[in-house]
């Protein structure tokens, strides 16, 4: 990337080229947060299309379900069949082009596919090679099969509810995979800056297993960091009494940690001599009382509305905000304002519009902003002008589109 | 950054520096993973230090708790009250150095401290300057505190709970500033990029309700995405029957969801005529039956050892991995191999020692690597030597250092 003199607002990433073979939740969100930022993310689909256009969800429109719609706006798509020879010459010409290729494949289809850092560095030794595993190389479960379930699983989240609830459970939604695609966004963002460095990309590997092991044990090693015997899990999460509070008409959801906060709560629901109370008098008193403490707000919230108790506690300075149930999220005023949640039309580059409930990148940039929301591609729509972009003429495109066309049915 | 010719195993974000005067999660989140990929962290602590110090879990030695050596390895302290003269002093300098600046302030503190954007801007045009908010600028909501358990009540994490277990819970983590930690690590990434393009830095805002919100509705807006009344909630996800399966001896997990895999499963156990079942023929047919089609799978699981079952549906090639819980998690082969859980002694700059069970970073990169891990560090550790590092001359550092010293008692 040269420093240019244009700059406009079409997000950090304008400039960078990303290749995504991945399908489902884990590599599309990777790669949503890239396009999302401004980067050409060409998803670069088999001839069946990413699985996701038909498992996320009832669609209004053939290949176009609500996940998919929501896991992949912003990209391009074309329709390659990696082992064929036609696939395999237009894939050659756009790893020439491309500054990332991300792929959750196994090391033995990359090496027949002709798909592996080396023989890719070959033809672009800028490119950064990202490849999201299950499970660590060299390790004994590589190349074993990962979805995002088995990964709760084994990693503890589904043991973390174990605590709480007496029984293992999943978390409800797709933890891992959407937790590791955010993950990888970043690693892969982290190689583009030390190519900057270097003058040359690398091979990344970003493990579903080891980040999710990674993300509960560094909350819940506890004890355990020190003594072979230590206590794991945090004791004020695994309490079944950390949960939203429930008032006279719903839920309410209060943080009291500090000491400041947690007298100004006693204070709020009208309990000053707890202040002295031994048990509750300190960080270390309260966390060693916490049933106790939480037993104390459980009481107090049920004796007023979540409303009045938002106001009485935000004039004590004690944080609270009201519980939203999956309704009335969607009609919160920060939400809506915030841009995040939009009932806009969105169009796509063949103006296919679409009237529907979307979402947006929450976050700002002051000086390089995000570009204008793409609405997810249909399934090889950008087929024909990104082999024109990589300078197929008018036959060969006839040639190789008639292929992808073919597939698409 | 320049292209510099030494490489080494140093991290892909060697080179780059980023103040950070965050605490508790969410930022020292974001900042640990820039860390390990080798940025020089500068942990900038108020006088009474990181308030995770205390907070997270019973420390062995002060102000080490076991949940703040796990967020702040690999990163420098400095104690500095942003209050005083000397701080400012050490600030001003500190930032025409750095590369990014990092902090969950609002926009009141900032401006008070003379930390806005526009203010180190005019010193070093080149800073990328990330705040960390509740809830993004402009909406009612701006300002407010945030701590996780409000952001997971208010943003439906807590409501996606209630939809599988009927009541509303917390996820057993820290999940939203744990999430949008990693977010915000991402989103500076991107903007150093960026930087790489246009010459300056700019002012980013990573919001966790937003960020939150998004991430729960991205997975469950479902039918909502296309009618005012369509249902929301992925429903493989919310159903109770989606859950860790018991064993004769255990539990395992099991994931059968394409056609290919769903025809191997029964196969596996022992009811091939399942197969020809119009309720679990196809994705579409067993969406529709999803509790008939987990209700087989739970009975089938109960017949055997977990061992067993995992040898079998691998036989199949149905993916399936035991349940661990915290404990055996921690014996497991893959994790340990992979290096990312280590019992290693630990050092800190001065060669102060630790042993203790420590997590690494677990992404790997083939050219840059990542830096040998360091111990999190003392309150105020590196303070006399970044003031070198700047060139404050001995009686400077003596009357700057007198005033963090006095601080850290």
């Amino acid at each position: 990337m040269s420093t240019a003199t244009v700059t406009g607002m079409r997000g950090p990433l304008a400039g960078i080229r990303v290749l995504d073979t991945t399908g489902v939740v884990v590599g599309p969100v990777a790669t949503l947060i890239l396009a999302e930022q401004g980067a050409d993310v060409i998803k670069i689909e088999p001839p069946e299309g990413d699985l996701m256009r038909r498992l996320g969800g009832r669609p209004r429109k053939p290949g176009m379900s609500p996940k998919f719609l929501h896991f992949n706006r912003n990209k391009r798509s074309i329709a390659l069949d990696l082992k064929s020879a036609e696939g395999r010459e237009v894939m050659q010409r756009l790893v020439a082009t491309a500054d990332v290729f991300v792929s959750n494949m196994r090391p033995r289809a990359l090496q027949s596919l002709g798909l592996t850092f080396a023989a890719m560095a070959a033809v672009n030794p800028r490119i950064v090679h990202c490849t999201i595993s299950g499970f660590a190389l060299g390790g004994p479960y590589a190349g074993a099969p990962a979805y995002d379930t088995i990964i709760q699983g084994l990693s503890g989240v589904a043991a973390c509810h174990a605590e709480v609830l007496g029984e293992p459970r999943f978390a409800p939604f797709v933890l891992t995979d959407h937790l590791v695609g955010i993950v990888a966004a970043q690693a892969i963002c982290a190689a583009l800056l030390g190519r900057e460095r270097t003058g040359v990309g690398e091979a990344i590997e970003v493990p579903m297993f080891e980040n999710a092991a990674a993300f509960v044990l560094s909350e819940h090693l506890d004890q355990r960091t020190f003594e072979p015997d230590g206590h794991m899990g945090d004791p004020r999460i695994m309490t079944p009494d950390a949960r939203p509070l429930q008032t006279s008409d719903g839920y309410i959801c209060v943080s009291a940690n500090t000491d400041v906060q947690a007298r100004a709560f006693f204070d709020a629901i009208g309990r000053p001599e707890l202040k002295n109370d031994p048990r509750f008098t300190s960080v270390t008193a309260r966390l060693a009382h916490v049933r106790d403490y939480f037993a104390v707000r459980a009481e107090a919230m049920l004796t007023r509305t979540t409303a009045e108790w938002v106001e009485i506690l935000r004039r004590h300075d004690v944080p609270a905000m009201p519980y939203h149930t999956l309704q009335t999220l969607l009609d919160d005023p920060q939400l809506r304002g915030s841009g995040v949640l939009t009932e806009e039309i969105q169009k796509n580059d063949d103006d296919q519009e679409e009237t529907m409930l979307g979402l947006r990148h929450p976050n700002r940039y002051s000086n390089t902003g995000v570009p204008e929301s793409r609405l997810a591609p249909r399934f090889g729509e950008h087929g024909d002008a990104i082999l024109a972009e990589l300078g197929f003429g008018p036959e060969d495109r006839r040639r190789l589109s008639g292929r992808a066309a073919d597939a698409a049915e």
